[in-house]
């Protein structure tokens, strides 16, 4: 038998298991660097030691989608390497600041299976959570994903899904212990505007683009250890729909945060990911931008939280903040739908 | 009111006008990294903290060029967003080192304006000092730049630019606390020739080429946290008038100083920008080239100073060391003329 | 005369010759950071300092081929800057551990000096030996290289070169001190597959692809340091045989050891090389994969040592462990037939 993982099939997942994933792996200040080299990352909180220590921080913690991307990256040796689509992910909720020096695990559980009635594929829902070197967990969160089946013929048995939240509740977002944002430096975080100042619908054009290029999303994938070849081989890829390298979601949804700063630079930080999902696919030579629009405001008490649903777009400007047609298909330029809450000091 | 940032046009610079810049910035041995992966920097005393310690410091400090990098990267979305183009630099100074855990932010004072008679543009001069942690300054330079007004119409106030000096006095230039040559290792550093060596009018040709691509420029632009989007965004681009993504002039700057190693690696430590021109655009895919020339040479005490001419080429190699026509204009394969002081040992 | 390095000729080397390479390089977590996400390494032992020091190591220790690749790109700039070509390395060994923070240079001794018949080149054999900022010893190898002279009449001295063992002894290799597999976790490293479980002869074909970038293999071999012009110079590469930009060998061998993890996750720890050939050149858009043999196992005790083949190939894939054609000439997608030890917990 080859030592080779070839990845699990939908038949190959039981209602309940635990998967415990491989590799840890211990971020540094040169993922923090990384991370703003390859995706223009500017909140100050994540960026400068000072500001961070001036928040109440011992420094700069880890950027919380790189955490994501992270952990996530673990998960698809073994639950998406089959995949056929990335369906969508919910329930996010980053529960203890991740600091240079940490080292990351993820363990998933297999909490929802539901063949298609083609045969050929199935549905697997997992929850998984990332855990640091204390084995405390960090992050966890639900996804979805529809995965070959290895044999049309095999049995299967479903196991249908606990119903993910549409939305993490305010009481469920966890804020890094010691965060304090009372000697907020407005000025250093590069806007004025604080929670008080966003309304409830408003939108906001994230103006700015950024072209990708093939080197800099497998660059980024590799450097989160996700295999998924789909990003990587080109020849393997020139079989698929679309004849290319398609770029990692995760890498999508942190430029898209990133353009996100110009208009919410104090959005600091992600606490909760209500739900995405990569509705066109983005490729090299793609233009990406942005834009938000405010869902939910929530006091915290010491800071405020936003529900922001952040609509990235391909090769097309965010005025207008096209997301669906009149039909309520999404537009074809639109490649994210990603409804998440950040803290954001309040005034 | 829009929330996202449009930058400043060139009505809305006052005279005297104190812009304190967001996004403070900890440089680590990440940047060191990837300022060698980025440009192929190979100066012993950047590369190497037992180098760096045999000379007097505690370890390899961040790469002058690469603090310079950073602070201008933070002028950009309040300073030259709008830059129709940037006409030059001068009177910068080093005037401490920045170690791997230094947080840097970035301070600028409007020093001039004049509208050009188009009514369409206007040149904005200013004086920026880059700070760490501790509020001490580590650098500061005078730059100007072309920015568009929003509006034709609009009234403006000149105020003469204080003219600024053609080269850093050498009594100015400040050498990193500690830092002693007596024990230098100029087999380890790469090159016999000392400063005794160099003769005024010398020119070296630094020989080896380097070809660029979008994504090392992009990811070395985003790593400064510099969104100008001309280097980014190659929709936009489309409509410019090279129809192409720019690099970063920084980058340019760097590649060549890289390049210059060949011939300079003594050369150790920038100590001052006695000006700079970008003369010609350089794009993906271009091949650069670098030759220097001394221009001066201070004897500091207890190390000596180059003033070099850095001069970088596209296309054509260094040979011949081309750089103006017979009309004294630059030769269309010239990208960069730099003039600085660089800190080199004594025999 | 000029003060740029045009590198060494035939004509300049002498027998026992030795030459301290310049440019003494420290590492960081971010070499380890930029390895993975250059390469895309997943041996959890360089990937999480828990997992390490679960191992009995104080933390993650870098990468040995990332170790290789530093200590050989300072040899560049004195060996082989006018090589033509790249006939092998043998007799590697890595004596001692490399942590973040350490500061690598190297030595290298002319062993070998055999001019062609032709009058134009000669073979080149020398041993280098990388050494930590203590002196000590960290990897010693041989390696040959075929190199231009400067002038077809300049007379040589012969020196055969010390023939280099095919293997190098089990009993020369040497463990990291503290190495202790008996706490070893399976699940985090990635698979089950102990030194027992493989077998003299077993070929494991490792399945992924992956297509590489100018832009990656420009930034890898830069962040080592290497300087040899035939991987950066688009311009004077046109002239070449090739007409473009070669791979770097040591980027080709490190991403076919990181595909290697799919099937050989727990061959840890790189610990000898016994002999390494660039077969077939790779150049930016081809899509790599990698097969393995087990050539030899050696019991050391609290370790086991798998002698592995790994033979990279470009826009095939590894199904059928392609070769050599009948003549018993490498095939022509077949790019590297590498040998080497690696260290594999027993179960």
């Amino acid at each position: 038998m080859t030592k080779s993982n070839l990845g699990n099939f939908f038949e190959d997942f039981t209602p309940g298991q635990q998967i415990a994933h491989a590799t840890p792996r211990t971020l540094s200040e040169a993922d923090s660097a990384l991370n703003i080299a390859l995706t223009g990352a500017r909140h100050a909180l994540f960026s400068g030691d000072s500001f961070a220590q001036d928040c109440g921080l011992a420094g700069a913690p880890i950027d919380p989608l790189l955490v994501f991307h992270t952990v996530f990256g673990k998960t698809v040796p073994d639950i998406s390497l089959n995949a056929v689509a990335n369906l969508g992910y919910a329930e996010g909720r980053f529960v203890a600041p991740v600091y240079p020096g940490d080292t990351l695990s993820a363990v998933s559980e297999v909490i929802g299976l539901k063949a298609n009635s083609n045969g050929k594929t199935g549905v697997v829902t997992v929850r998984t959570t990332g855990f640091n070197q204390d084995d405390e967990p960090v992050l966890s969160y639900v996804r979805w994903v529809m995965v070959n089946k290895r044999d049309a013929a095999a049995l299967t048995t479903d196991a249908p899904p606990i119903t993910p939240k549409n939305v993490v509740s305010a009481n469920e977002l966890m804020l890094p212990p010691g965060l304090d944002f009372s000697n907020y430096n407005w000025t250093l975080a590069g806007s004025p505007h604080a929670f008080e100042d966003y309304e409830l619908g408003e939108r906001i054009d994230h103006v700015d683009g950024m072209t990708v290029e093939e080197a800099e999303h497998q660059i980024a994938t590799r450097l989160y250890q996700n295999t998924a070849k789909v990003h990587f081989d080109v020849l393997a890829q020139k079989e698929s729909r679309f004849g290319k390298r398609l770029i990692y979601g995760g890498v999508t949804i942190s430029l898209a945060r990133a353009l996100s700063f110009n208009g919410l630079a104090n959005a600091q930080l992600m606490l909760g990911i209500n739900g995405g999902r990569h509705v066109n696919p983005l490729f090299a030579g793609d233009t990406l931008y942005a834009w938000s629009e405010v869902l939910a405001k929530e006091d915290l008490g010491e800071v405020g939280a936003l529900r922001l649903r952040l609509v990235a777009l391909k090769n097309q400007n965010a005025a207008g903040f096209p997301l669906k047609n009149q039909a309520g298909e999404y537009e074809a330029n639109v490649v994210l739908d990603f409804d998440y809450w950040a803290a954001i000091p309040k005034r």
